[in-house]
């Protein structure tokens, strides 16, 4: 290709690989990146402080890297993760599947040894020692929709712009292995003048066509339809094309556990969370008694079903997906649900707002005496009360994610749950990932970060780099003493759901942060207080804030969830 | 099979696979089992209490658990991790890598969803969301030396017993996933009165007898012999054939990085450590002008070796190792050298010790005026002034396992390392599981962890495990600032480098440590106070040792391998 060429970087026409890279994510609005620093990925890093507007957040191991990438993915629609060859990405190995089973759209970049040390099959440090050096992106391959391994500067920029688009336009992860001499080869700087095509490949036609009759004929005759929203629309950023649809049918609308945030929980038409057999009466009679549903985003797992009891009363499910749509039993394949969301909401005739059936209504806050035990269906219910828009509220998988199910969220607030993949720990990184995200975004805009204490154990040190970049989150710690969900599934006083217990309202001065506050609450009244409190309600600081609850109490959907999981587990 | 039943245990002559299970790992001289529960492998962990003196850890994240089984097993020879399907395996897999590189015995039990799920293709938590149960499994058998999955009570015992024989003669990570209607099953508990087979397949005579010939011959015709001792002396333990070879031969020994405390350093015959190029002047004569060298379970890595730079000014080698024997340029597939080394000892005719050749001697303790800045040379030196017999000396990947080739042992002591795989954060889990272990075998040794502070914030929350079981190592944390190690690499000043400075010695107290003790040494003064207090030398409460060490500031050995890794990273 007479575009580039292989001679190292010398002149004003070429760049390194290292640069066209760090340019092309920065060209697709990335401005943190991810990582921890390896000696098979420094000279790669260098290149990053030529970009303006880039940072290297530098995290404290790479599992929180991985979480952290997922959370500002979440938020982004794509992140960058660098680790280094063996321990380092085998380290955030988990993180990686988490965001494959997720959805989210996740570049990870992998310094590895220079192809000179591979051909000689050198012993070196982070191999295995027998001189296979390809044998961790086997690995990575099984957990990415794509492992790409770069081979030299002619096909480069193609296949780093390959490795970005796909990430993005599959919202899944990536794998790009880059080895160190590599990443300093020039290529032709006139490349990035043309930028990456993220348009998805269109729809046929033909098959759009058929597809979009039939659902304008399905509603047309349904008499009890509703509208479920689930993880995939906020992965696939459906959010605007189901609004739309909502408001011209003026259907009720729902959300699973993964689906909430996908729809505005203030909106008339929002009728609550669904979850199969573990919803409330109201939501479940509404929900199983429509005869037609139709599904945005579905993605059903257990803990997104109250495992797998969905109890409708129709075979009228329409099923929107990223890459097919399925009406009935029909399946139709390489469809993607957002042109056919956008082009349902033009066609159908707007249906007048008066004559919309009633949702059920949210529950109302509680209340109860100041000095009252506090409770997790206390906290969930009222939680409620201290949200404004634009939030991003990350739940950890365990109490966290249950109880979130009964929290109103306000307009544009982003929930962020790993309720399918489910790794304890990973709220903390996806926190720090969401905070970098939304100082970006609109630095106005709070996280709240919900995490039990034996799930913050495995990934505290992501607070240390919240401090680093004076991040203002609020950390709810949930201090149960040990693994409240596993007792409930399995052991409810066996020792190996104990955990040892932390000073945790001191962690935020051990990680040296400047501008923080510890509160410790045990009663209803001191989190009413905190809610109420302006000053608490501004994120002017780092904050942590521990929840003391009695060690069994938990949401009731969550003792439900348990009871069925510790069945399957003995089936 | 006749001997099974696939019931559930309900009699006295059965027992379930999981009390089978652990049974046999009883048996094996394993007290301590390590990992972190969930919800796969939580009926499973119930078996454990069966098991009189038997205790689930408990650790805090799973690749501070793997971590921590690696540095148990490297005093016990075989571990066992336990870890729950998907979020839980893959969270530990950089511990299995190393564990593989570096040749130690661990069995990797994973508790997976039963088979009625995986066969339904159920969209479980901690799936890939894709039906795909063994995706994990894949990954797992490319980082050991086998892989097994139970899948009946008839053939659970057998392949249980098949996993530990192969993790303990292997010394590499077995991989056992257990489905969670497999652990109940019933098997017959008569089974458990023949103990599992260890004794390593035997040497084919003829082989055998040529080799013995061959160096015997090499032996007799050498005038300066070296022997030069490394990694796999003490993972394939023959630390005992080694020293009675010493004994009679009375050649000099040398030992390599990975090979430090394989052979008694207060030995005569010990002449110091071999690094190739990075060694003393001293070392480097006598090794390099050999006229033969014995060289016992060598691991050529890069930080082993000075970057490949052996001298050697012979052919006339010979390589001792766990599969085979090489002589000159002949191998002897499938001859292990226990045997072969413990007929030579056996053959060869003592020298008398007065005719041996003499051997480098070792440094002597500095000294400096008492308010001089405390330096890593210093430390490293002196550090041997502190050590006493049995200690267990834990050096993290960086400075620390660059310094501590120079620190002489004492005589049982035994250090620990991860110098091929070298994943930083490895040593706090691995001082961890190493205290455990002497705890088993004698309480009065102590375990001394070196570790720097860019490493310990990878896995600081082991040290909530150490305290939890009250164990008391010495934890002394390298306070430089950062990442020093990569700063000589690349980058000295470059931000990548640096870390969000941490208290260090409030952590302690933030995990809730009874009895305890802080020190910050800035000093050499400071550091011969410590070193001299029998107080100190005391391990009766768990201590927590910064040392602010200037930020670019290194063990000369690291400076010069920085140097080459910079240049071969480049190639």
């Amino acid at each position: 290709m007479s575009a580039t060429t292989s001679t190292h970087a010398d002149d004003e026409s070429s760049i390194s690989v290292g640069t066209y890279l760090f340019n092309r994510i920065k060209q697709l609005g990335i401005n943190s990146i991810f990582g921890v620093p390896g000696d098979f990925n420094l000279a790669l890093l260098d290149h990053i402080y030529e970009v303006d507007g880039l940072r290297w957040v530098g995290n404290t191991n790479e599992l929180n890297a991985g979480y952290a990438a997922d959370g500002y993915s979440r938020l982004k629609s794509l992140s960058v993760l660098i680790t280094t060859f063996g321990v380092g990405e085998l380290s955030t190995i988990n993180a990686i599947a988490g965001a494959y089973a997720e959805h989210v759209g996740l570049l990870h970049i992998v310094g590895v040894p220079a192809q000179s040390s591979e051909n000689k099959k050198l012993l070196l440090h982070h191999t295995l020692g027998n001189g296979d050096y390809k044998v961790y992106a086997r690995i990575s391959k099984e957990l990415s929709e794509k492992a790409i391994f770069l081979e030299d500067a002619e096909t480069a920029p193609h296949r780093i712009d390959d490795a970005l688009r796909t990430a993005f336009l599959t919202q899944r992860p990536v794998y790009l292995a880059i080895p160190t001499n590599i990443g300093e080869l020039s290529v032709d700087k006139t490349l990035l003048e043309t930028p990456i095509d993220l348009t998805p490949p269109s729809n046929d036609p033909v098959t759009e066509r058929e597809v979009i009759d039939r659902v304008l004929r399905l509603i047309e005759h349904a008499t009890n339809p509703i509208i479920l929203v689930d993880a995939c629309a906020n992965r696939h950023d459906v959010r605007e094309e189901t609004a739309r649809l909502a408001e011209v049918t003026q259907f009720p609308v729902f959300t699973t556990p993964m689906g909430k945030s996908a729809f505005n929980e203030d909106n008339e038409r929002f009728g609550g969370v669904y979850v199969g057999s573990l919803s409330s009466p109201e939501v479940a009679q509404v929900v199983e008694s429509a005869d037609l549903v139709l599904s945005v985003g579905a993605l059903l797992s257990d803990f997104n079903t109250g495992s797998f009891s969905y109890g409708y009363n129709t075979n009228n499910i329409v099923e929107f997906h990223s890459d097919h749509i399925k009406i009935k039993r029909a399946t139709y394949e390489d469809i993607s649900m957002k042109p056919v969301l956008d082009e349902l909401a033009t066609r159908i005739t707007p249906r007048d707002p008066a004559l919309a059936v009633p949702v059920p209504k949210p529950m109302a806050l509680q209340t109860a005496p100041k000095d009252t035990t506090l409770t997790q269906d206390y906290l969930w219910t009222n939680l409620s009360s201290f949200l404004r828009p634009g939030d991003v509220i990350v739940s950890e998988t365990g109490t966290s994610s249950f109880g979130i199910t009964k929290t109103i969220f306000p307009n544009n607030s982003v929930g962020i749950s790993q309720v399918l993949y489910g790794s304890i720990g990973y709220s903390v990184g996806a926190a720090l990932g969401a905070s970098l995200a939304i100082e970006e975004i609109d630095p106005s805009r709070r996280v709240i970060l919900l995490v039990g204490d034996g799930s913050l154990q495995l990934t505290v040190q992501a607070i240390s780099t919240m401090i680093r970049w004076n991040l203002n989150p609020y950390l709810f710690v949930l201090n149960n003493d040990g693994y409240t969900i596993e007792r409930l599934i399995h052991g409810p006083t066996s020792s190996y759901n104990d955990i040892n217990p932390w000073q945790y309202t001191k962690l935020l001065e051990v990680f040296t942060a400047k501008n923080y506050q510890n509160y410790s609450i045990k009663t209803t009244g001191e989190l009413d207080e905190i809610f109420e409190s302006e000053e608490f309600a501004n994120p002017d600081k780092i904050r942590l804030i521990e929840l003391v609850l009695p060690r069994l109490d938990a949401p009731i959907a969550l003792v439900k969830q348990a009871e069925i999981t510790s069945k399957t587990n003995s089936a």
